[in-house]
């Protein structure tokens, strides 16, 4: 293809021209409904849904290489989709273009049980991925809450409450197979466990939203279902407590798999959402994996480091039923807080600092919330530093919504401030773009634009998110 | 700066006028005389010393962005040097230049316990930040053998034996800052646990060994000190058993610290060597960190696993002097490969391959070494794939150099076959530049050159490595 074949970005008819092109290889797999559009744009946040122009369900990854090349030619936007549960905007369509929904590549296709790694489709979902390794003794750890495709989870760098003990996607895949702008494939590494043969393409695709390039198949690590899980719930008089508890549990190196914070309006929610009855007061959900003997001494252990910070009785069984409902009522807490306010729109955040200032960060946002008179329950992955707002907002008040923006903008500054990030896990897509020259500096963000500029010069690999306009 | 006021790059003159201007910000922190510049070249391969034109030592990351801009100015390359420990050539000066030796900048800067974590400036080696984060409880657990310093551990991605628990240099940097080949300095990230804002720089820049970037501030995950250590060695009847009870020791679950494979000569060399007294077959080294009950609990399990593969008597203890005593002979693995053969040169290479294959690739190599008539003890972190041969050649018989060089080719060629890398964690440096192609594919290495001609456009920054010439 040379540069004269390339429509320009200023002709109106490239887009008919590219879909006809899209329609002639891939035939019914093309969709331009604007239903099917408008599945495709962004609905969980408060950012306007941008329908993309058409949507194209490729079955390989020389599929996805032909619509490359096809949109490169018509210099086209292409939107790789998963399952649309991301909350930034990272699906919509700003400059309209080309979804690319990975529904049919949802195979898992190899498990190499010896190696504790297997191969997977992009399209493939958390949980159909563990429900199929079921029978080989081993699952996929991480577990970011939405039943997320493993190419989307990738590609927002996704995490969730096992990070603190198995990491997140960044640790967890060994290498992928990936398109570029330019039509090539590229595999980014070996299956081998470790190398330092070469830039680190694995990392620098994974957390680029699908602006660096389009995943077509993944390699991940699995872990060995754990003999043994014990887990439970734990009150404390306060947040700065339940952090403190949670530091110390760290420092001691018991190896906790998971550990939730839950403010005191949240825990109101999932009592509402889910009949559990808990005290509605800060709370940590813990769960250990080990043998019988350590995660009974684990649990053992985390009650007395309660104990010292007022926290307690830690209630724990290692019984599936109990476990397994606190963590079912855990992972609904988004939807059980509708039942705070019917009828609200739900407008998730996130940030991430420092363990040593959660404490401050929480307590902080918490007043903040009060004062911005926004109905806003706080759970976090404290483990990590990370937590999230859950805003419960009347879309149709004009000046909530933008209290809840500035409360919003106010957290992240917070969170930076702290040496934090703007978001943990949730990503930038179109919502938090405006806060990367804060983070990254100037400096951080021409770097960041040079790599997106060498891997997709006429950027057509989803225009319009994580960097701000330049 | 703009263009014109770059030196050419055919200009013969232009490397004085730089060290000139080194000379005037530098006084005599700037260095030429050719002792002094030839310690700085490459000294523990078989590749050729190759010094560079001038060492300076900055003081701080200022000092590094003016050294940057002088040599962009005269289009001189600029290679980073920590204690020259590295193994293919990645301090040789190919086309000259000048040497940015750390030495000076080896503070530790702040623990910040609580987060579990410190600041350190990038000439700090690993034994001095050890010993200087003692008091704190908390330690830094990588350990690629040599005392390597921190920034040249970033830089190549080192490893070493507690990789396979505590995971590569790429999981235990939080941030870092970076002086690009502008002049400018970037964070690659904030100091919280996990992000999804942005492309990954902090990995991007973890093992680009100065090409991308000079790192002059790293931010270190600290663990910490466990509270009981267990240890032990353990013989088995073969590679492929010592294989096969490691993988299942893995697949079940146990957080192995270290697990460490010696093939029978390397023990033999280890005898000559240190006065272990160990027996000569196929021994694998093993350490579990935890708490009393559970190093026992661990190292009973992994004796009853040893025992199923035919290993065994596993002979452990948690004494600090005995084990100290067994891993400061594994350390010294390699100067007592030296008794072995009295005066012959060492040179090391490594690969890594998925533990599957691992049994495999380490017997063909036993197979291949005695074929080729060298002697090459074999030692591998066979918990992550990774092995290490040392060849001990006499650099006078160009036959057995020659012979050496195919042994290592086909040693390669054998765990790119394998799905494995062609160095898990020496490196590529000169050294195994032509194999990236092979590792890579072309449209890999193409994405890897847009990312150096993006960050780096005049090719200053460590020329010559990494990539082969394009």
């Amino acid at each position: 293809m040379t540069a004269d074949t390339v429509a320009d970005k200023t002709d109106p008819t490239r887009f008919a021209a590219a879909i006809g092109e899209l329609n002639a290889a891939f035939g019914n797999r093309v969709v331009t409904s604007r239903a099917v559009r408008e599945q495709h744009g962004n609905t969980v946040t408060w950012i306007a849904n941008q329908a993309p122009d058409a949507v194209v369900y490729p079955q390989s990854t020389e599929d996805v290489q032909q619509i490359v090349r096809i949109c490169a030619k018509h210099n086209m936007p292409i939107i790789p989709f998963g399952t649309g549960s991301s909350l930034e905007g990272h699906v919509n369509a700003p400059q309209g273009g080309v979804s690319i929904d990975f529904r049919d590549m949802n195979k898992l296709v190899t498990v190499h049980a010896e190696d504790l790694d297997c191969v997977v489709q992009p399209g493939i979902t958390r949980k159909e991925l563990n429900e199929q390794l079921r029978d080989s003794g081993l699952f996929f750890p991480i577990d970011p809450g939405a039943n997320a495709s493993l190419g989307g989870m990738a590609a927002t760098r996704a995490s969730g409450t096992n990070a603190v003990r198995y990491g997140t996607m960044k640790d967890n895949v060994l290498t992928m197979k990936v398109v570029l702008a330019n039509g090539e494939v590229i595999e980014t590494a070996r299956r081998a466990r470790k190398t330092s043969a070469g830039y680190d393409l694995t990392r620098l695709m994974i957390g680029s939203e699908g602006t660096l390039g389009i995943i077509t198949e993944l390699t991940l690590k699995l872990a060995g279902i754990p003999e043994a899980i014990a887990g439970g719930r734990c009150p404390f008089p306060s947040v700065e407590a339940a952090c403190n508890a949670t530091i110390m549990t760290i420092q001691s190196g018991i190896p906790v798999a998971r550990i939730e914070l839950l403010d005191a309006m949240q825990v109101r929610a999932l009592n509402l959402g889910s009949k559990m009855g808990l005290p509605e007061t800060t709370l940590l959900l813990m769960e250990f994996h080990g043998t019988d003997a350590s995660v009974k001494e684990q649990s053992e252990r985390f009650g007395e480091i309660a104990a010292e910070f007022g926290g307690g009785p830690f209630v724990w069984t290692a019984q599936a039923e109990e476990r397994t409902r606190l963590w079912e009522a855990r992972h609904n807490a988004a939807f059980s807080n509708f039942q705070l306010r019917p009828g609200a729109a739900m407008v998730a955040t996130d940030v991430c600092v420092p363990i040593s200032r959660l404490a401050d960060c929480v307590t902080q946002t918490q007043a903040d919330i009060a004062e911005s008179r926004i109905l806003a329950p706080i759970v976090g992955h404290v483990g990590d530093g990370n937590f999230h707002l859950t805003m419960l907002i009347d879309m149709n008040d004009p000046d909530e919504v933008k209290r809840a923006e500035a409360l919003s903008e106010r957290l992240v500054k917070r969170a930076l401030s702290m040496d934090g990030t703007s978001t943990g896990e949730h990503g930038v897509g179109q919502g938090k773009t405006k806060y990367m020259a804060i983070e990254h500096g100037a400096a951080g963000v021409a770097a960041m634009r040079a790599i997106k500029q060498a891997l997709d010069p006429q950027n057509i690999l989803n225009p319009g998110k994580m960097l701000p306009a330049g």
